[in-house]
């Protein structure tokens, strides 16, 4: 167990909090509720980024950027869309600052007519700008990502999980039918889903949203929940089919084959740096952080052991052409020939930040032609030849990435429950918690009761479940299914 | 000549924003001086970054994310930085939407008991960030880069250069000693210099700012200059030593090897969305945009021609094939097999776009086994023998990188003149613009002056130039050497 790490037996949400220190992922700016992203959490969002931007190319989307600021008269024209979301905003009231006795003020002769809000998201911009980008069918479908910042004015924040700036990409696309649009919101969760579990490794469950847990303009809200340590879910990306509700607010139509006038059909879709959250929580251990081999930025570490400046030489040698070798099969490494630092004190630091293997090279290993192999994950180690080295790396880390993946996966399916009865299901919450199969009534004040008196919330209604009939464990009437509760971040 | 194009030399303000409207790169938002980056323009943008961000890292640095927003007082604890900057500027006041008749209000009650500013640049919230970070010397240097959006109020706007919203990147750099700070200063400007000339084609004067033009808070800015083809000067780049300003007014020291606390030496740099404005001006013509292959986002476009369902099928497949040879090589090729446009206007539109090399095939090609290429510079054409395709692409990539930079370097030698006298100088300013080398008394009263009668800027002090004894054109006091004079964006 490192040092400065307290157990997660002891204190889960302290035990995240040391894990995002200790790894230097990021920490609390002198802004309430910014984060500042550290170099280490950074790279980690760069290989997501990187990662998510190919799969949305490769499904024909292409990148653009619209404005931060959005006239507040826009927030109020999707009237649902302004109940959810509009409340909790910054308002850009002035444009200008003068000098002062106490250094600056805002100038009050600066006041604009009307204020901006900085964007919580982007339907409102990006639909007013379509509509002049769309006059007929032949201009559909818009595929456009935007990767951004937003803001959300939260009171409760936590680093990653919920802040008030975060960074996101968020997909808007146009279509000239329902089933199109629809279709690309289920492709957009799809791709979610294979990130997650092919390259996070973090297994999820894909479903949709109740009306209650929807996207404020959406018809239908499609998700991936994922299952944290500690038995909480956490929503880990959304994709939205927003029908023709913001179409017909910002009034974007198209003129048909048929050549009749008709209103665009509409989805959006995102993920954020609260993924990072979720890849922490679910991989991570006492001593540190633990990064699927896949996203991880750097893959495998080199440390050289040395006493005397001749060693020195020598390990440095032997350890370069490793280095060489594994960079040209594309393998992400990195050699730590700090002096200033000791192996041991090296050792602990890329344990605590995750990196998969870790390779440490001393003067007899030279000798020998070998090298010592440590993985993260398992914490097992092997000596090795030096010319099997780069096999045995591909075999580890592709290893490293399935071992996590089904820990993870195991660990999920242990920890989801069925209840048949009210009383079962606030005892699995109180003592296991994880996710909860229970049949519901439909109704969205069952759901609320539920939430007010458990804290469990309906995560979705699971995509593959099959239809069967049942008994609410609430009010006990007729249910069509089971639906996933969990207590959730 | 492009229809919707006006030319150059009828109205070259008209031209520049038809070429972005035309080129589809960008467009004006609903909100006063934001814009909306287009697809094609982003992807522009994205293949500048990707390149810059390259040469970032292989000097060295990291890339981080600091808060969008800065506490008002922050700003006005450097005391020459806030002169320079904080003026005008978005602030946040409020933090709370209601309901109201008209849709929605400020909520009075979410006044936030300190203002925030979105970003004019970073250095006061990174600074703060830094004290934090450094404590000994072996915490230096800190070198990192941020990708950001950042807002600063201008009331005259044009599209890319100068917009109140811009994406860019701003590197902060912290330092043990004087001597490594200016070294860094010197690097990065190198590095500016190099994508300036070497990916954009676009050939800089480097240089230092004169006092009056420095960044606010700097010891000294040092800058890229490039000049238009209307004879207007663009600041391209700055690269800032901003000695120890930042580190005393947010007190961030360092214990030295020598056992004595120190202040820190800082550095600042940045470039932004404004490069794409001077890309536009450097190469582009009547016939619309034209694009250096090493950051076109498409390098070669293939347009197919026919007119049978089996002639479609035959020139598809030919296509086809080369298509994969050449992404194989690594090339940048789009195919264009809509049948909804015709190959004239496909060929228009890609002119327009201004991508390097178009290659058409049609029925007849198929059996002769060859194609047409056609270059988007000189507008040549040449009939190639399929096999040697994939030689004349990179034959023709090369050459057209190369002749593009020559011709850019012809133009601004040709319009880079010596002035002798005041009169002279402002006859070249007012007959054929361009640069103009002249002798100054180093007086900033001189400098303004000469600013106030004739809109010509010192651009910049050429780092290049040899100290040479003289006569100031204006003042006739003594010079100790020619500095840059241009009208500028």
């Amino acid at each position: 167990m490192a040092k400065n790490i307290t157990p997660r037996s002891n204190d889960y949400s302290q035990w995240y909090l040391d894990i995002i220190k200790e790894a230097q992922l990021a920490e609390h700016s002198p802004v309430r509720g910014c984060m500042v992203i550290k170099p280490t959490g950074y790279a980690l969002w760069e290989n997501m980024r990187d990662v998510l931007d190919k799969m949305f190319k490769d499904t024909g989307h292409q990148n653009a950027y619209f404005p931060l600021f959005i006239p507040k008269s826009f927030l109020s024209k999707e009237a649902q869309h302004v109940e959810g979301f509009a409340k909790e905003c910054a308002v850009i009231t002035h444009s200008r600052l003068i000098n002062s006795e106490n250094g600056v003020d805002v100038d009050p002769d600066s006041k604009l007519e009307e204020e901006l809000i900085v964007r919580p998201t982007s339907e409102t911009i990006i639909w007013d700008t379509y509509r002049n980008w769309v006059q007929s069918h032949r201009d559909l479908p818009i595929l456009i990502n935007q990767w951004a910042n937003v803001v959300r004015w939260e009171m409760r924040t936590r680093l990653f999980l919920r802040t008030m700036e975060f960074l996101w990409q968020e997909g808007h696309t146009a279509h000239a039918t329902e089933e199109e649009a629809i279709a690309e919101t289920k492709q957009m969760l799809e791709v979610y889903r294979t990130f997650a579990e092919d390259y996070m490794a973090m297994p999820v469950i894909t479903g949709v949203k109740t009306e209650s847990e929807r996207f404020a303009g959406a018809l239908e809200t499609y998700c991936i929940e994922a299952l944290m340590q500690d038995g909480k879910a956490l929503q880990a990306g959304t994709s939205h089919f927003l029908g023709q509700n913001f179409a017909k607010a910002f009034d974007v139509k198209f003129q048909d084959k048929d050549n009749t006038l008709k209103y665009v059909w509409a989805t959006s879709w995102g993920v954020s740096t609260r993924l990072i959250g979720g890849l922490i929580m679910t991989h991570s251990d006492d001593d540190g952080l633990v990064l699927p081999p896949k996203i991880a930025p750097t893959q495998v570490v080199i440390v050289p052991i040395w006493k005397t400046d001749e060693e020195q030489q020598a390990v440095t040698n032997y350890a370069h052409d490793l280095v060489d070798e594994l960079k040209k099969a594309g393998i992400r490494v990195k050699f730590d020939g700090r002096d200033q630092y000791k192996p041991g004190w090296k050792f602990a630091q890329y344990e605590v930040e995750g990196v998969p293997v870790r390779i440490a090279v001393g003067p007899r290993d030279v000798q020998n032609g070998k090298v010592e192999i440590a993985r993260r994950d398992t914490k097992t180690k092997q000596i090795a030849e030096r010319a099997s080295v780069l096999e045995i790396i591909h075999e580890l880390l592709t290893d490293i990435q399935y071992q996590l993946f089904q820990t993870a996966k195991s660990r999920m399916e242990n920890m989801t429950s069925v209840a048949t009865s009210y009383d079962e299901f606030k005892r699995i919450l109180d003592e296991k918690g994880g996710f909860i199969y229970a049949h519901w009534d439909g109704t969205a004040e069952t759901e609320a009761r539920i939430k007010e008196e458990t804290k469990a919330t309906i995560r979705c209604i699971p995509l593959n479940q099959t239809p069967e009939e049942g008994t609410c464990i609430y009010s006990g009437n007729p249910s069509k299914g089971k639906v996933l509760f969990a207590r959730a971040y």
